[in-house]
Order: C-alpha cells, then structure tokens, then sequence
C-alpha cells in the first residue's frame, strides 16, 4: 500500500471510531476517557511566536518577578494581573517561596479564574521545587502538592492546551539559565505532545546568548537509527536547529540512511550498534569528518514482543544487546575519550513501557527500565566532564511501526491519552533537540515522558 | 434504595457491560484494555494458607538460599527448580546480586517457562535492589530492569495473579526480617488488589518471633474517619489482627461511629480532626483509656471535586484543611509526645490521584500528593523514635461514594486495570495492616498503590 492509501485507511478507520464515540455507552466511554475530538497541535518552527498570546505570571516576589523579567527579555506580552476578557498565551505560575500547602490556594484560584480565557494551544508552566525527603513534613507537602495539581490541569486542559512544571534543585534560583531553558520548551511548540511532566534544572547553567533559532550551531551530533521513523526526525530536527548530524543505522538501513544524511547534509555511518568498537567508530567518523563529537542520542531499539510466557531467549537477549547494552557499551568509550567532552550531551530514548511496563513488551520493558537507571547514574560522570545525560519516553507516535497495529487496539491507544491523539515522531525529535541545547547544560537525569499523559497503568 | 436492592442493581448495570464487551468493537476495546472476565480474588483470612501450591525460589546464591529457608521455615512447599505440570502458587525470584541487564534473561526465561503452571491467584515477587544515582550505570540498568519487568509481567497475568517487587536498600540482605514482612505481604491474599507495585525494605528489622495470625496484639490503634467505608474497613482489620482500635470521625457520624467501635471492641472518640487540638486529644483519650498508643491511620479525607475553572475557595481550603493540614498537624503533636514512640506506627491514605492527578480533583490531588511529600520527610522524625510511616494509594475502591458515580464511567474506571475489577474498602485495610505490623518495623516511607496496576496516566 502506498503511503498516501495508508494515511486515507487510517483516516476511514478514525471515523469509525469518531462515530463510536458520538453515542450511547461509546460517548459515555469517551467522556470518561477523555477523548471529544483531538485538538490540531501547535508544533514549533523556528519563525513561530513562542506563545500565542500574552502570558500570565502568577505568584510574588523575586522568583516571579525575575522571571517576568526573563520574558519580557524574550519579547513576550507579559500579564502580572488578569485583564478581564484579554485571551492568553499563557499562564507561568512561580511558586519557588512555597511553605505550607495552605498558600496553594490563592495562586490556583488565580489560574482557575483565568482558564476560560486561555487561547487554543496555550500553556500553564509551573515553576516551584521538588519536594526532598529532608524537608520540613509541611514544607515537603505543599511542594508535592503543585505535583498533584499540575498532572490534574493537564487533564482538564482542551484544545491543545498543556500543563507542565520546571522544578528547581536546592540553591537555583526560578529565574536562573536553566529553569528558563525548560521554561522556553514547555511555552513552545517543541513541547505539543508533552503534558503533566516535569523537568528538574539541577544546576544554573549558562547565560549563553542563545541563538534560539539555531541553538545547535556549530555542534556535531550522532543519531543512532536515524534511518526511519523517529530516528530521522531526530536527525532532521537536529540539523534545523544547527546540528552537523551524522547518521547511524545498520547496513541493511543503506538507502534509507543515505537519503537522510544527503538531505539534511550530514554524513552516513553504517554501523550496528552492538559491535564491540561501534562507539570508537562513531568517534572515530566524528573526529576524521566533523572535528568534534558533542552530541549523542541513542535511538535506535528493536522490538520482540512475546508474553513472557512464550518468550524465548533469542528474542529477550537481542532486545537486551540492541537496546541498552548497546548503550552501555558506546558510553563507555565515549566517556573514556576526552573528544567528548565541554558542553557533551546524551540523550536516550527511552518508553513509557519502560516507566509503566507493558503487556507482552517484558524483555522491550526491561531494556527500556534499564535505559533509565543508566541515564540517572551517568549523570555524575557526564556532569564531572561538564555535560548532561537525560532521557526521553515516548508513548502511543505514529509511525510505520505503530500503523501496523491491529485497528481498535491502535485506535484505543493513540486515544488514551490527556491530548487524545497519538504525537508525532518530531515530538519526540523536539524533545531531544531541547536537551541538546547549550542553554539546557543545568538540565540534567531527566526522564521526559513525551506521551501526551498517556494511561500506562504503572 | 435498600443496600442489597442498590447492589443487585450495580449488578445488573455489570452485565450490560459484559454484554458490551462480548462482540464486535467492544470487545476489541476488551482486548485492549485487557478486560475478558474478572477473576474472584483470593483475599486474606487468618486461617487460609499463606499461598495455593507450592512456592517456586529462582535465583542462586546466598540471597535465594535465604530465602528459601524462611519460607521452609513459614511451612511452605519450597521448590528451587521446576517439576514439570506441577502446579505452583508463587514464583520468588531473587536478583539481590545482578550486575548487568544481561544477566537478567536466565533467571526471566525460567520464570517464563513456569507461568503456565501458575494456579489461579498466584503471586510472582522479586526480590532486588532499587537503582541509585550513585550505582555504576549497568548495575543502575540492571536493578531498574527489574522494574520495567515486573509491571509488564503484572499486566500479563491473569486469573487474580499478580506481580510485585521487594527493594532492598543498600546492606540489606535478601532475607532480612523487613524485606520477608514485605514477600509475606505480597504472598499473601493481604496484597489481592495490589499489582505491578514495589515494597522498599530500608532497614534490617527485627526478627520477632511474630504471632503472624495476631500481630498487632497488644497495640493500641487511632484510626480516623472510621465510621464508613474504607476507614470503617481499617478499623475491623486492624482489630482482627489484634489491635484495639480508636475510631475516630466527626460528631456528625454518631450512630455509625458507635456501632463500629462496639462491633469490633473499641472505644469511638467524636472529632473534627482540623481541630487544632485533635492531636492532643486522641493522645489523651489513648493513654488515658488505653495506657498507650502505637498506631495513627490518618484516614479521613474528604472530596470537593470541580474543574479548576470552577473552583472556590471554600471547596480548595476545605479538602485541603481535612485532607493534608490536619495530618500535619496532628503529627507535630504525636511526635512531640513521649507516649508515641518505640515501635510507633502512622500510615497515610493518599490515593492515585496524589500521584497521577485527577481531572475535577485538583484540590484533591493537590492534598493527596502532599501527604506523599509529608510521608516522606517524616520518616526520618520516625526513625529517630523507632517508628516509621508510610501510605497507601487506594485506585478505584468498591464503596458508597463510588456507587453514586454515574454508570459508564463507573464501569470504566473498575475496570481500567489489571485485575479488571474495583478493589474493596479490605484492600485498602489489609495494606495499612501489614505496615502497621512488627515485622514491618524496616519498612518505612513507601508509598503503595492499592490500585491493581490502574490505567491513571500519569
């Protein structure tokens, strides 16, 4: 089937289910679920407007007032009170003074009296500090508190709209270099399939005089998998942003991989990642051609789903060996190697099978859990060098990979979810484009669900 | 509507839906969503086996050795190696000294060949380690591996299986007394509504010779909002395990609150626990009636649900002063008293709307997950007395208030997790026991879902 047959199948079948969900017990279900009709998602482009419309800032003292500041700085129509009726872009509510969970009320009845009046798209932004098991009990729960209340919003958010929180490690101001980073990717389009997450800024970072359009200029970065799906997205999304990219994926990826390092004008390397030397290669490729090697992102994964019950050890230990010792492997010679070093990034993706499990995905899941607890624990050897390690976890994207999934199964699982809409494969990209950013280098251990809130059942 | 004529209508509405998922696109959703029949739950009582069949121990070494014998030493029907057809009740599998994710496939490719053999209701538990920041990365990957696996292999099982972990922190040894309360917990139908869920053992406890059909006998327990529902639940269970119980709720709840107490031989104290004395006044009514107090159970919560948009103020302060400002207060006093100490107990009734959010419930959510952050920076005020404390996370609970939610979205949400059913109000209490037991004295801020691995997007 051609592409364009594929996409107008799909789309057939979607109306099935739109007239399922249109009465009786299918509504009800769909109430309950969530799941009207999906929003068209603003997705970000560098000549866009970081928000559509003003933007509020709730809240009191330095924290909000620097920040206001730090939008202003950005060209935005900063709000520091409602205007009866004025639509919104956004509402940024800064919450870093927090003590006792009695002062949550006066600031969320501030945003719930302003909702009505959010545009389609906008954005709710909470910055405020994670709660630590050192805390005083009441300080600790008025900060988780803003935990709850974020991940409730984002499901009652319509049209497009999200709410996310920048969190604030001990000692970081709300307005410092990299809280804004993660301030900028939740207002923007980069964020459109990310809802109820957070990301920790664990460090200052740098006020660098961000290029925000080309972020990534100058830099070198490697994709693995970037022949298909999200992999070439990455590596297209990366080179937009300024990236010299270049692309890995297996030999048998050949065309694929060349007709995506030639068009974004990056080079080929074929190359499987499980090979013992695959990270001394990509250094290797890195350092003869590019000069550098600053940026790396572990893509590429397989799939062999069985119920544990039927599985079997050629498809467990090839999930394993692809997907996280593969990563293992290639991290440690990149760590060893003082070409990776300065501002150096990792990001891996990871999966929301890997946070909540999945049915028959057991051997998948393990290697994806495993890809979160290398990142948390690579963080402190990449911060020795000066650089950062997060993750990504994708839920329900449309890919070739998801378009063959039985209809009702795909339906229901592209729908569970707060955007009731599967993302894209450049909503993952965005994601680790942000992470790439100089301005991110405090951002760091992250695990960002990109799942529009998906239902995992963790 | 009589209690039997309002239950015999709930089943009614139950068969449309196993009607509805019978055929056609429901039953693809069925599928889906994995909800075919819903098994009869094996739940605890004092006299029934610890599990069906005999015990299954995966894993070598030290760490699996010890724990065999404990459960050789509870009477039960150890096996360190399959017999083919024979049946099994539970399957342990002990993965204290995993290194790599590699080395994971052995030990899951056995478990794999066994679940066929599994009886109806049986338990798979892994014993392991919690990943840390500071863990080289492929032991991190290895150690969160586990997590990855045992929430898929807790959405595979069916028939009222379930999967859930014990994590034991650093110096722990696999069959320590703590870490053997938690396997016991799981094993047992104490656990039959928890799912996909991890217990942390963060100190050895004591090995008491534990009257394991009577461990709470000699203690005196404070429970609140104990005149219905899950409160009145926790106050019947903590007394069939031995307790003497106060139960406490409003003067508003009277009759109830009386009939409770009578019923299981305790004392009712009428109490508005946003009293800024409600503290000191369980505290006298303990020792004054009882000579002593060892467990709190903060229990009593409220809902004022309405969307953000809609909120007031009397309905955000009010969930917010009953919910979570009262247990902070209250703790300031039992923690200040030197009768509240040893092997002193509180357990917290958050719920997954604290972890995951809730739409129409942000001032809920906001309450319930700062009883999470409280629960956690508390423990270490416990543990300088002795005590610990912890939560619970009831999901979706069989009680009066939900047979007022409207039919499809109740029906839903009782069966949107993986035991494709509601939990009961004992669910919830059997949890809260268990924590409150002796044996769990190294089991402290943990925060356990009563949810069968509920869909809550999170």
């Amino acid at each position: 089937m051609s592409q364009t047959n594929k996409a107008s199948a799909i789309r057939d079948k979607s109306d099935k289910y739109t007239e399922f969900v249109s009465r009786g017990f299918g509504r009800d279900l769909a109430k309950r679920l969530g799941l009207p009709q999906p929003a068209v998602l603003r997705r970000y482009s560098p000549n866009a407007p970081l928000v559509e419309g003003p933007i509020l800032v709730v809240g009191q003292g330095a924290g909000a007032d620097g920040v206001a500041r730090v939008l202003l700085d950005w060209h935005q129509d900063v709000r520091r009170h409602a205007t009866p009726k004025e639509k919104l872009g956004a509402i940024v509510v800064v919450l870093d003074a927090l003590e006792h969970p009695e002062q949550l009320s006066d600031p969320m009845l501030t945003i719930g009296a302003a909702l009505r009046d959010l545009n389609r798209n906008a954005r709710i932004v909470s910055i405020s500090r994670p709660a630590l098991d050192s805390d005083a009990p009441a300080l600790a729960a008025a900060r988780n508190g803003v935990d709850g209340i974020i991940r409730s919003v984002a499901k009652e958010l319509r049209a497009g709209a999200t709410a996310n929180g920048v969190l604030l490690a001990n000692g970081i101001a709300a307005d410092a270099p990299s809280a804004m980073s993660a301030l900028r990717f939740f207002l923007s389009g980069r964020s459109a399939f990310v809802d109820g997450q957070f990301l920790t800024a664990s460090a200052d970072g740098a006020a660098t005089g961000t290029d925000w359009a080309r972020p990534l200029d100058g830099s070198v970065a490697v994709v693995t998998g970037a022949a298909r799906g999200i992999g070439a997205a990455i590596a297209r999304t990366l080179a937009r942003d300024g990236a010299t990219v270049i692309a890995v994926d297996v030999p048998a990826a050949g065309d694929h991989l060349a007709a995506v390092a030639n068009s974004i004008r990056g080079t080929a390397l074929q190359l499987d990642v499980t090979a013992p030397d695959a990270g001394a290669r990509i250094l290797e490729h890195a350092i003869s051609r590019h000069g550098r090697l600053d940026i790396v992102v572990h893509n590429a994964g397989i799939t062999r789903d069985k119920l544990l019950a039927n599985m079997d050890a050629a498809r467990w230990d090839s999930v394993i060996a692809v997907n996280i010792a593969s990563q293992l492997r290639m991290n440690e010679a990149f760590l060893a190697s003082s070409s990776f070093a300065g501002n150096a990034r990792i990001i891996s993706v990871s999966s929301t099978s890997g946070i909540a499990g999945n049915r028959g995905q057991s051997n998948y899941a393990a290697s994806k859990a495993g890809v979160i607890g290398m990142v948390r624990s690579t963080a402190k050897l990449m911060a020795e060098r000066g650089g950062t390690v997060n993750a990504v976890a994708p839920g329900f994207i449309e890919t070739d990979m998801t378009a063959k999934i039985p209809f009702a199964t795909r339906e229901v699982a592209r729908r569970l979810n707060s955007l009731q809409q599967g993302g894209r494969p450049g909503d993952v990209a965005e994601a680790i484009a942000y992470f790439a950013q100089p301005a991110a280098a405090g951002v760091t251990a992250n695990v960002l669900r990109v799942c529009g809130q998906n239902l995992v059942g963790q």
